[in-house]
């Protein structure tokens, strides 16, 4: 064997070992007795230090450098590509560093989800401290002199770096705060009211799942506590979530994870197993997501269809007309919890998050000020204080596990989709007629072609380009939110 | 760390990987989406080369040799015996042969399936040849100049031999023979009829576990096509079946699944994820399940008690009263399948196999003669004819996947069962009492302390006769049936 071949079928075992380690992290999440917490994580334990050595392996660095050297075609060039990105950063971090990070944050989890049942922001400072002192030293053992920050940003969005998200974000922020100042002027819009049959709900969330073009056959829809996708190729598994009193919640967190996984069920057959065979960022990935939950599940059309499907389900909802009923899916309303937040205050929450933790990483923020920096950026953004730490600072799990730079991929992710909804309705002209019809497949069909067939094939700013025929920027998604949200609360 | 500790270091995280593995083929039986069989015929395949490679890591070996020099107590050369028990066994066998084997194994369980399906010997004949050609290449490595069958019978059931086994089987099958001709005598005694809610069967089944002690919140009990029982100490699952027409094969595989997996679930805590963690021996596992299901659950007082249960549950089950239950429950009739057979036959169905396998490892018989020597022997022990080959030498899948010298243990643990039974019987004077109330904790319990949480601490045989106070032999089984069918059957 060749030196590519060797390095393909090292990265093929490594993958199927990965796949291996996300689906026992699936089993946690829905099947795991509650008895086997602690036997679980030694398990765990032990399959992430099998990965650990095989992504270490010193042949590996031999084996690009041959490869590389050889020219292959554009595929090979992209699996070296991929191969090289995580190669270096694996190579980059010291192996006690990596160790004491996985101990840390496997601990920091358990002590913030406790500091956040007693809403103590102090329980859960002295870990998150020592958290944040070991990210800088990874960003900076990562970043090779460049920054930190945009070291570990490169990690979820690879080419991605804080001085073009400054641009982007710079850009929405003014708009969102505008756009969501006029509508709250309007009132907080009130919710869907009743109780719906959960039994029924999970039923309608697998039909739409199977709408928007999930693969029932290579995949199967369970419950968990916090919806999520996970596994590739054959096998992509989502879960979801459900509440008697807001049937929004199981609808639109399993389209959602549709969008997720329907991106990994979409790539081409022949790239499965491979480098190549997975979404290839984080803010791409939550394009598709987002695009199915927002652009296309909240739509106009999509949601008259469902007003009609709801009735048919669970009877009366207690709301006027599908105009109204529209409205209720979309609308905007005071809270804290970004997973919460409607399309427009989404990203702000984001972008709150991203200026705090880049501000941690570059030692311009210390931890002891972290609550009251977060609950004053709040206050600016939002209009109104934060009533108490599990709403604020709190709120979200993944500092304490160590993730660092992947919050802007959130808002990253609807720019982007914001670019492909425009460039598919340029070319699809009966989108608004299908999506009425409750039949998002032309849409579904489009994101396959431009953008989930070729998994890692392209880097994501250039995939993004070629899709849309134009660089990704802000403007689509800002001009689509001032339309739809402008019309629903007209100034 | 010293040598012990470094061996312990690394049998521990083998262990856990271990467990990852199975849990990965209890996911497979269970949960898998149909599409997902090749992409996970690789995952699983990775995990058993990871696995393999860690088996034979050659420090192993100089972490052995120190570790048993130094002379620890008692519990450290229990976990000795059993790392050195592995390491040999992995050392001998070459690692080509392994690889061959894993892949022959996995292409020829395919191939049998569809043999059977077709009951066309024939058309497995091939494989099978290749198989029994490497078996016993394995058979002669692992002998190491000694006999090529011992040593694989060694691998499930350490210690024990073909000639103490021809000893055994050979005081078991005339008093077996006289036995099924004396009932059969009377005729097929007819089963149970009707059709019987699948719901409620699986309810009962749940509720059966918990009264033999199986801990939910250790485990958990989900469909699969074959009944099983996977995974140790805090995460124990089993697999059930149901069939309207058969509620007996739902519970008393429940019950059968259950005592594996008591014994798993019963090990001391001490022990958990190191060597001496788990069941003994395939033998010693068997011989619980088998105690539950048949000892306990098919004796007189439990099949009293369950017939008021199972009235309660589907109403009237056309069976007069409690001893015409108990004689349904364990009634005897002509078949071809040693999965379906009572207690009496089960052993002939097993001694059958046992007596093929060795020859056929010999090499005094051929696979070309095996059908044959099958249907010869069938009809010399069962007196009539095998209908065809998926009732006869198709009908288990063991020699496909390579299990060579696994059939005895079947037959063995009924034999650990008889002397675990009479022994228990000696010491707990209420056990009827108990059981025709329903609750088998008493049993249960003994064997917890005698048996159970012991795991591997000492070998199969020293297991039994501490537990027994004396060594095992067959007599007390066949007492055991020779009272219980005797009765039922009057001569």
């Amino acid at each position: 064997m060749g030196a590519f071949e060797e390095l393909m079928a090292w990265a093929r075992q490594t993958r199927a070992l990965a796949q291996v380690a996300g689906r026992l992290a699936w089993d946690q999440e829905t099947m795991m007795p509650r008895g086997a917490a602690e036997q679980r994580a030694e398990e765990a334990g032990a399959m992430e230090a099998v990965l650990h050595a095989r992504r270490s392996d010193p042949r590996v660095g031999a084996w690009l450098e041959a490869a590389e050297a050889a020219d292959p075609g554009p595929e090979a060039r992209a699996q070296l590509r991929l191969i090289r990105h995580e190669h270096d950063r694996v190579r980059r971090v010291p192996g006690d560093l990596a160790a004491e990070l996985a101990r840390l944050t496997s601990r920091a989890q358990g002590i913030w989800a406790a500091a956040r049942a007693e809403d103590d922001f102090a329980a859960f400072a002295p870990v998150l401290e020592e958290v944040v002192a070991r990210k800088r030293e990874e960003g900076a053992a990562l970043a090779d002199g460049g920054d930190a920050y945009d070291a570990l940003l490169d990690g979820f969005e690879p080419g991605m770096t804080a001085a073009e998200l400054d641009r982007i974000f710079g850009e929405m922020r003014p708009r969102l705060k505008r756009l969501r100042e006029r509508a709250l002027g309007h009132g907080d819009a009130a919710p869907l009211r009743g109780a719906f049959d959960t039994q029924a709900q999970l039923e309608l969330a697998r039909e739409l799942a199977g709408r928007f073009g999930y693969d029932f056959a290579r995949g199967r829809i369970d419950l968990a506590v916090h919806p999520f996708s996970a596994g590739a190729g054959d096998d992509v598994r989502i879960t979801t979530r459900v509440s008697a009193e807001d049937p929004f919640n199981c609808l639109y967190s399993t389209i959602h994870e549709t969008g997720h996984a329907a991106y990994e069920q979409g790539i081409a057959p022949a790239y499965r197993m491979t480098p190549v065979g997975q979404g290839v960022s984080m803010g791409v990935h939550e394009s598709q997501s987002r695009l199915y939950e927002n652009q296309l599940g909240r739509s106009r059309g999509f949601c008259h269809w469902l007003y009609g499907r709801m009735r048919a389900v669970f009877g009366d909802l207690g709301v006027a007309d599908e105009e109204a009923f529209y409205a209720t899916v979309n609308r905007l309303h005071r809270g804290y919890i970004r997973t919460e937040a409607d399309e427009v205050q989404y990203n702000l929450h984001v972008m709150l998050r991203y200026d705090l933790e880049r501000q941690l990483i570059a030692g311009d923020l210390e931890v002891a000020d972290l609550e009251a920096a977060w609950n004053a950026w709040f206050a600016e953004d939002f209009g109104y204080p934060v009533d108490r730490a599990a709403n604020g600072v709190l709120q979200d799990v993944h500092w304490s596990v160590g993730l660092f730079g992947y919050f802007p991929t959130y808002a990253l992710g609807n720019v982007y989709a914001g670019c492909l909804h425009a460039a598919m309705r340029a070319e699809l002209g009966e989108l608004d007629a299908q999506l009425a019809a409750g039949d998002p497949s032309a849409a579904t069909g489009w994101l396959r072609r431009h953008v989930q067939q070729h998994g890692g094939l392209y880097p994501p700013r250039e995939l993004v380009t070629r899709a849309c025929g134009g660089a990704p920027g802000a403007g689509p998604l800002l001009d689509y939110l001032d339309e739809k949200f402008g019309a629903l609360y007209p100034g």
